[in-house]
């Protein structure tokens, strides 16, 4: 009897021996790429603030809600945002069907490859080259075109699949906040439709949580099947104060998480963390990605054309906003390097 | 030995007779207030087959997406859409900081609870003044008004709250949807941010899964309070063709079931329905509650100016839609009564 017994303790210490490990580590680390320290604290501290049923911060369910950038803040964005890059690829694409576009800017200098020709031709031109390769065209063959080219396409410069420089820190972070009874919901600049072709599988978040930069769409029957054409009038400018829009427009409430990494997420953040009153006493959290990491990534934020991080910067001492050092807070940045 | 078994066995079988009667029936009958016969029939086959893992109508949760019309639909539409009511008490109030609209029609028959002399200014200026309602107010400040409005304001012929002319059945059906993973969405004519005052805690329907007709907002620090502010310019009129489109703003996926009741609906049944290629077999279900119970509610169809069911009646047949006759496939109408 007492063989048996000592037996069955000797197990019992080596299973928990075993397992301890695994659960400790998960239980403790559910952000293990980012760095011990003040930043990594601050998140782990607000998500066990609002899911603390006894905390005086608690959150129901219902209203976690977080919203998140893209460019710049779940995937990089240097040299161009990659929509962008898309947008060219499409232009050079369907030029064959254009020869009139040979001979008319900005796409002459677009299908040349002279992007400094190109961005001369202002913002009106550009823009309405832009509309060009995402309108008159069904939803289907749109979600196609941008699904062939993102299986095929490689960045520039690290030669790398755009999906997978994804930030693998962000990732883990988007995780640690469904696991806690979040809703995540991308809030992009880019196009909604662009960004739903890959949201669920690369990021998690189904279509239905993607809040984008809009456009006119039609409904035909044709030749007998329901059909989504994509048209060329923009009805919603997700950036900037078209943010908040957007969230209202398609979440409905106030979220009580936000990260960008722009000036173009300020009034994401406001929305999401300034009181309402003088007894909101709502807890939030605001995050900015700061790209200080030259040689893992790109580093830029006061003067860079593309995710400009200025007036956000300043504002971010004043509202207590949590600035993430990429470079001092990430102990990885992309999943594959 | 024998008298503990025997009394085990009697045991185990009084807990099964005591357990039978309510755990049978809350599996067989997910619908209480539908009779029974093909049409709940219909419903519940359904519902089993795209849930059943060894189907081939199996879909995955993610994909199982409901969209459901609310005027007529889940709850009533007559003698006027609730929230055209809404907004002529909102013009009523209104009144006393515009004391021009007494000489100003439509707002003068409006005010004077004309409504023939009303209609009879024409569709244009009819918006126009509808939007008068519903524009140059806060978020906040439109919820409240919505809200109050609802608390207190009943229907002219039932004299019941218009929340509670809600229909009971498709309360169930809803219910019984989210229990078998499918997300439902509320997909209406009328304005989105009206129907987010009550769909969740109404329908259970979060304010993220309500698409409706959507007009521009700003956002703006207002006293260093971030503020949306809902403006007159219509972006979305979700309404016959402005339903697939919604669908495709808001959800970004085909749904698999839809639920309407006029032929405003008829192209988001469409949508759902109609295959999309030769080889497309996804088990979808079209449901069209048609109002045929003068008695408890309304009878109404080809010739109604709310809610006219007349092309999609036909297409019903056509296309297979599940056509629920009111007055004999409801038990029961309204919760309570």
């Amino acid at each position: 009897m007492r063989t048996r017994l000592t037996r069955h303790v000797l197990v019992l210490l080596l299973s928990i021996t075993i397992a301890l490990p695994i659960s400790a580590k998960a239980a403790s680390d559910p952000l293990p790429s980012w760095k011990e320290g003040p930043t990594k604290a601050t998140i782990i501290d607000f998500v066990k603030r609002v899911t603390d049923p006894k905390s005086d911060d608690f959150v129901p369910p219902s209203e976690r809600i977080a919203t998140t950038d893209n460019d710049g803040t779940l995937w990089s964005e240097q040299p161009l945002y990659f929509q962008g890059l898309w947008a060219l690829d499409r232009i050079k694409a369907l030029a064959k069907d254009h020869p009139e576009w040979t001979q008319q800017e900005p796409y002459k200098s677009a299908i040349a490859g002279d992007m400094k020709g190109m961005m001369a031709q202002g913002k009106g031109p550009l823009l309405k080259m832009l509309m060009a390769a995402h309108s008159d065209i069904t939803a289907e063959e749109f979600a196609s075109s941008v699904s062939d080219w993102l299986a095929k396409s490689h960045h520039p410069k690290t030669n790398m699949l755009y999906t997978d420089m994804v930030y693998q820190p962000m990732l883990e972070l988007l995780d640690y906040l469904r696991a806690n009874g979040f809703k995540v919901f991308i809030v992009s600049g880019g196009g909604i439709d662009f960004l739903r072709v890959f949201s669920e599988e690369r990021y998690g978040v189904p279509p239905e949580q993607v809040v984008g930069t809009t456009a006119d769409a039609k409904y035909e029957l044709r030749d007998g099947i329901p059909t989504i054409v994509k048209e060329g009038n923009i009805t919603l400018i997700d950036d900037k104060g078209g943010k908040p829009v957007g969230i209202y427009r398609h979440i409905g409430r106030r979220p009580i998480f936000a990260a960008g990494n722009s000036d173009g997420d300020m009034a994401m953040l406001q929305y999401t963390t300034m009181a309402r009153n003088a007894d909101d006493k709502t807890p939030t959290l605001g995050l900015i990605v700061h790209h200080t990491d030259a040689e893992r990534e790109f580093a830029y934020d006061r003067k860079s054309s593309m995710g400009k991080l200025d007036k956000a910067l300043d504002a971010a001492a004043e509202q207590k906003w949590l600035v993430v050092d990429m470079k001092g807070d990430w102990l990885k940045v992309f999943p594959k390097k």
